[in-house]
This record gives structure tokens, C-alpha cells and sequence, in this order.
């Protein structure tokens, strides 16, 4: 499933044989045309791609992101009648019939607009329990210790609108009318049973726009995720819970959502260098400034004249793991919303990372950089929100079912 | 630049042959391929590719609808020491300046994220001026007759945050990246001059998602858009200005937009039927309750049992035109936003018309739908303005010149 090269590229996958990479494409159209005529795969574009819905895994994850996504935290309401833990089985059983289907390109059961589901163009859909509803549901001894809420660093500036959440649907696919479509019947479903607590509307380039594979570019027009998990085993190592301390969450793992603003007025004001000193990148090509290309390692000792040329409280410098325990996987989306009150743009990061335990992968680096990181003038973490990510199921199953049908 | 078959598809069109077009562009690569290697025009994928900026028209009218736009309408500020005039002249310049420069890869002046610019897909850039702008330069002489408000309709729910404004930018693209950028950069540039009034997000399919050239569907569910002009000539007779009213105005043309929510949940209710005979056509497939193919003529005297097949009241029977003049060219977005209090969904449409005299064109079909469209039940319109947009300019010339300086 995860097909990248150790610096981080997609060796092989259906993105960039089937459109990304449009020589590619047209390489093996042409071998079929010159051989037996017009290529069927080239002729449905991208919107007929599907990706898997069943695995030890949910999709959205591991999955090479899609172009555009969408973010929800929902909160259970108080139901007559039904225990809190009846109500997510319900949600989850719901959002299992409905994912199963609409990520394949069938409609949802009962889909008022069908016609929008036959394309799902990579479409997943990863759902997720936050902290506090372990408790609520009376399966507190059942939540797994690595999702926890997050420590406030000092840097924060969290605003309670973009924190916290007693469910989390993440919805990705290249194509925004399919992202909408899937979150309308998704929340649609349950709307007696939740209520949404925060919404973040994330995109990346456009599938097919750059087919070389470039790591994206934030709206501060860095490149953005250079390092990042690479391989199956680094997965395994780094993002997937392996069920030691809670059984039922072995393929699980827990994921980390900052909502990150850039403050682009001031941003703007500092000139090149001092923006690629603040990010210890070069800008045009992500290179570190002790080398050539995105993917050459940086050498934080390099120095000249005694200064060293990638400067110590640089983000590259802090973000860098200083052991094998701090790294994980970065899946972040750009966001760009209408401002308010006299702003000029609205514009930042939905910084969603995954592994097994952010407080020995995700924290010490994020306290490092909270301490430290010289890029901290121009960002502003106003979101943070922890989430268990339910292991995936077989056809038969729902999300969460392992967890909800534990004797308690 | 218009290449439309008369029942309203792209004939020939660079988005078709390289991308939309998986097939097309297999094809041509497969002869190049055979021939002489590999084909050096699909490598590069669509974000390489450049709407011409200078011309009669604006761009952004008569394009192909990119995959995802941005409608800002702004308000002049009050400037100590330059006259309302100079104002407008100021940001004209600079948005010609930097608009010329974006839409063909190139960064604007003084562009902070210049690696942002580099891959254009296909943006567009369309600027207008509000009918009380005129007024306030002092050229009230000047203003075309035909930029004036609509009428208040029986059925609009205006709210005023999503109405007016003194100048319109459109800023469209097939990669939203590109069209945030360009936002940025246009918006931050005149900001000491002119506020944000409102800000909406649209998009349609993903660019190469499904490359049958299939007119888009709306939240709803519907084929939308299947009535549009088609031809040079229809362009002509129905959109482009020809100066003889004001004859700075020539090749301009008047935009409405209109912010037309959808009521989703009460729409979500009804069975399809009653929804097909609310439009007057199939879901499925966008076709006439009369006929076989989305382009069917619809036959409104059709009947059966003396009812008549397409219901009198449907959206397809009032919308058709009923005279000659009663034609636009239609260029709609979804959207699909953060709901407020307790709703599900706050998706809809922006509809973004396009015609030389809306009093003439739009209006008696606007009044039309007011009075009796059975689709009115489920759809509300909360935002309506509209803009005299500005002829095209020549390399040398800056957006309204031709306006601007004439003797007043």
C-alpha cells in the first residue's frame, strides 16, 4: 500500500501512473495503442480510481493524500433512550455502511444524490474517537493510553472553536464535489445523534496539475513534508498500534490535529533570506542550506566563519528527530478561509500527523519547536485535538465494533 | 477562444485534448510516441498551462470554467489625499499588473511567494465594478446603463453581507493553490484601499476527474448548466458589450452573481420523482422528462392524459428562454461552507451570469422562476449583485483605463 522511495517520493502507485504522471501515461497508452488500440484505464480519468475500504487499516493514512479533504469533530448528543455507547455504535455503524459503499463508488444506502457517489476519485473516509468519550461511553479501561490530550505548549494560542471532539471524520478524494457529497451523507446520517463541533476545509495542488511527484507547498510557499515516514516498516514502526496494551486497537493508531494560522502580513514583510533562515530551507527548491536538493540530509554543523549555515533555532534544525522514537507521519492540508474583521487572508496549516504515541513522537519535537523554532513569529497554533483512530475491518464489520462489543 | 459545439460541449479545446481527454491525449501521445519518443506535452501536466490575459474580453467569461474560483467583491476605502478616482486607478493598475503576470506562470511584482506562481492552470483573473462606483468616481456619466441592481425578487432572502460591492474580482483556476495565491496577492496589494465585503469559494468537478466533458451537477444532484451559450456569435449577440451605449464600454460585459443556497435537508425529503418533476428533467442523466439525452429539447406541450409530462411550474419550463433576448451565459459554482447553528449543510450555488443587459436578459427569466418555480421550495437566494466587468486591455494598458481617463 505505502510505495515511496526512501527520499519520500511515490516510486509506484496509481496516481502518477494513471494521471500525475502523464508520460507515464501516455507511455503505456501508447504501448496499448500501438498494440491493440484506444487504452480503456487513460479513458475513465481519475474520478472511477478506488481506493480500499476494508484492510487492518482504515484508508486516509497510509493513503498517498488526496488533493482536497475535510475535517470534522462531531460531539454525541445526550439521546432519550439510548446509552452513549449505543449512539457510537450507531454513528459507526451508519458511517461503516455508508463508507463501504461511497469509497467504491456506490452510493450511500438511501443516497438522495446518487449521481454524485459513481466517481469517488480516491475518496476515504478514517474516523476517530476522541479521549474524553472513552469515558463517556464506560469503556474508559478500554482507551488506549497513547491517545491522550496533548500538554499546551507555550506557544499555543488555542481557541476552543478549532479544539477537542468526541468524534473525528476525516473525508479525502481528488475531486471536491466528492469530498462534499460524502461529508453531506455522512453527517446527514447522524445529525440526531451529533452535533459538528468544528470543520476544516483542507486542499493540496490539484491532481494532474504537477505530475513530478513535488512534495506540496504551504500558502507561505514552503515546501512542506520533506521528511516524512517512507516505507512499510517505518509504518509499522511509527504509525500502526500493534494492540500491545489494548487488544482491540492493533492497526489503530492516534492522530494529532493542529489547526496552525500563518500570519502572512508579517510574513510577507521579511525578505528571502531571513525566510530561509527561519525554515533552514532553501525556498525555490526545499533544499536544506547546506545542500542542493529537498532530499539532501542537512548538516546542522556545518558552519562558516565560525555562524552555522543552517542556524540552530531554524524549524529544520528543531523539527529533526534526535532519536528514533521522533518520527511520524505528517498529512497536512492548506487552509484558506475568508478573514474576518479588517484581516487580509485566512490562510495556515491543518497539520494532521499520525503514530502510535504523540507523547514520545509528536510531543518532544513540538516542544522543541514551542521552545525554540524561529518560524514561531509567523505561525499560530489556534487548533489541537487528539483522536484514536479505529483499526480497520473486514466486510462484515463495523468501525469500532472490536471496541464496542468488548465484554465491559 | 469560444469552441463550443451548438448543444453546449467543448468541440476543440486545449483542456479536452490534454487532460480532460485521457483518451484524446493518449491518442496524439501515441502517435508521438511511436514516432519519435516521448510526447514533451503531457509531461508537464496542466498546471503549465495559460489563459491569455490580454484581448477584447477579460478572461475568466468566455474560458472554459476552471475547477475552482474565488468571488470577491470589495469596497473602496476612504484615502486622505487621493480622490475616489485615483483609488480605483490605483488598484486597477496594480491588479492588471499583477493579473497580466500570474494567469501566464509569472510571479506578480514584489511576489513574496514566488514559487506559488509558477504553474498557473489555467487562471484567470476577471474584474468588474459595482453600479455605485460610477457614482462615486464622479463618471456617473459613464456608467452602462445596463450595470444597474436587479429588482428585489418575491422569493430572495437577501442578507446583505452577501450582497453589492464596489469592485468584483473572479479569480479562477483548474489548481486551488493557484487561485489562493493569486487571492492573496491580488487582496493584500490593494488592502490599504479597498475591504473585503464578502468572499465566496466555489468549485465544480476536479480537472481530469471524469474527462466526458459532462456538464457539472450541483449539490443537488442536478445536471447544471445544460442551457448555455455555445457559439462566437451567441457570445456576441448576447454577452460582449459593443460600445454603443458608452463606448469605453466595448467588449465588456455585466455579471450577476447570485448566492443561491440549497435547502438541503427539506430536498433530501422528497422522493426522486417529485424532485424530477420539480426540474423538468431525470437525475441521472440530466435529459427531459420528454427525452432520451441531456440535450434533448425539452417538449413542453408533451402530455399524457391531458397532464402535461413536463410540469408547467418546473425549473426547465419557466428557465427556458421565451424570446430571443432571454439568453445568458451561465458560469455557476458550488459551494459548500462551514454550517452555522445546528444546521447539517450550508452548500448551494453561486450563480455567476454573465450577459450585456441583465434588465433584459436575466431579469424577465429571473421573475419568471420567482414567480412559479417548484424548485423554489428548495432553494433560497441570500446574495445578489451585480457588476459592470471591464472590457479587455492590450499589453500597455491597465483594467478600466479607457474608463478612467476619459475627459469627465
Amino acid at each position: 500500500m505505502v510505495e515511496r522511495s526512501p527520499r519520500g517520493r511515490f516510486t509506484v502507485n496509481r496516481r502518477r501512473l494513471l494521471v500525475g504522471g502523464a508520460a507515464a501515461l501516455a507511455g503505456s497508452a501508447a504501448l496499448t495503442q500501438c498494440a491493440r488500440g484506444q487504452p480503456d484505464e487513460a479513458r475513465g480519468g481519475f474520478g472511477a480510481e478506488a481506493e480500499p475500504f476494508y484492510g487492518t487499516h482504515q484508508g486516509g493514512i497510509a493513503t498517498p493524500p488526496q488533493a482536497h479533504a475535510l475535517l470534522v469533530a462531531l460531539d454525541l448528543k445526550p439521546q432519550t433512550g439510548r446509552t452513549p455507547r449505543d449512539t457510537v455504535a450507531a454513528i459507526l455503524r451508519l458511517w461503516t455502511a455508508d463508507a463501504s459503499r461511497l469509497t467504491q463508488g456506490r452510493p450511500a444506502l438511501a443516497d438522495t444524490e446518487p449521481e454524485l457517489a459513481h466517481r469517488p476519485a480516491r475518496l476515504t473516509v478514517t474516523v476517530g474517537l476522541g479521549p474524553a468519550v472513552f469515558d463517556r461511553i464506560g469503556l474508559a479501561h478500554l482507551r488506549p493510553a497513547t491517545a491522550t490530550d496533548l500538554p499546551e505548549f507555550g506557544t499555543d494560542r488555542l481557541e476552543p472553536q478549532w479544539c477537542g471532539g468526541d468524534l473525528l471524520l476525516q473525508i479525502c478524494a481528488d475531486d471536491p464535489v466528492v469530498v462534499a457529497h460524502a461529508g453531506r451523507v455522512l453527517l446527514k446520517n447522524v445529525r440526531t445523534m451529533a452535533t459538528q463541533r468544528w470543520r476544516q476545509s483542507g486542499f493540496r495542488g490539484a491532481r494532474g496539475s504537477d505530475p513530478s511527484g513535488a512534495t506540496m507547498r504551504n500558502m507561505m510557499g514552503q515546501v512542506d513534508g520533506t521528511v516524512n515516514l517512507t516505507d512499510a516498516a517505518a509504518f509499522d514502526r511509527h504509525v500502526w498500534d500493534h494492540g500491545a496494551q489494548q487488544r482491540w486497537f492493533a492497526g489503530g493508531t492516534v492522530a494529532v490535529v493542529r489547526r496552525i494560522r500563518a500570519e502572512m502580513d508579517t510574513w510577507d514583510q521579511i525578505d528571502r533570506e531571513s525566510k530561509e533562515l527561519a525554515v533552514g530551507r532553501r525556498l525555490d527548491n526545499g533544499a536544506p542550506l547546506t545542500g542542493e536538493q529537498e532530499f539532501d540530509e542537512p548538516d546542522l554543523t556545518a558552519s562558516v566563519n565560525g555562524i552555522p549555515v543552517i542556524p540552530p533555532n531554524s524549524h529544520v534544525a528543531l523539527a529533526r528527530p534526535r532519536s528514533e522514537d521522533e518520527q511520524f507521519l505528517r498529512r497536512p492540508y492548506n487552509y484558506d478561509d475568508p478573514p474576518s474583521g479588517g484581516q487580509t487572508t485566512d490562510s495556515g496549516l491543518i497539520f494532521v500527523t499520525y503514530q502510535r504515541d504523540p507523547a514520545r513522537q509528536f510531543v518532544p519535537v513540538q516542544q522543541r519547536l514551542a521552545d525554540g523554532d524561529a518560524l514561531n513569529e509567523w505561525i499560530t497554533t489556534i487548533g489541537s485535538s487528539v483522536f484514536a483512530i479505529l483499526p480497520g475491518v473486514e466486510d462484515g464489520q463495523y468501525l469500532g465494533q472490536a471496541l464496542l462489543e468488548s465484554a465491559s
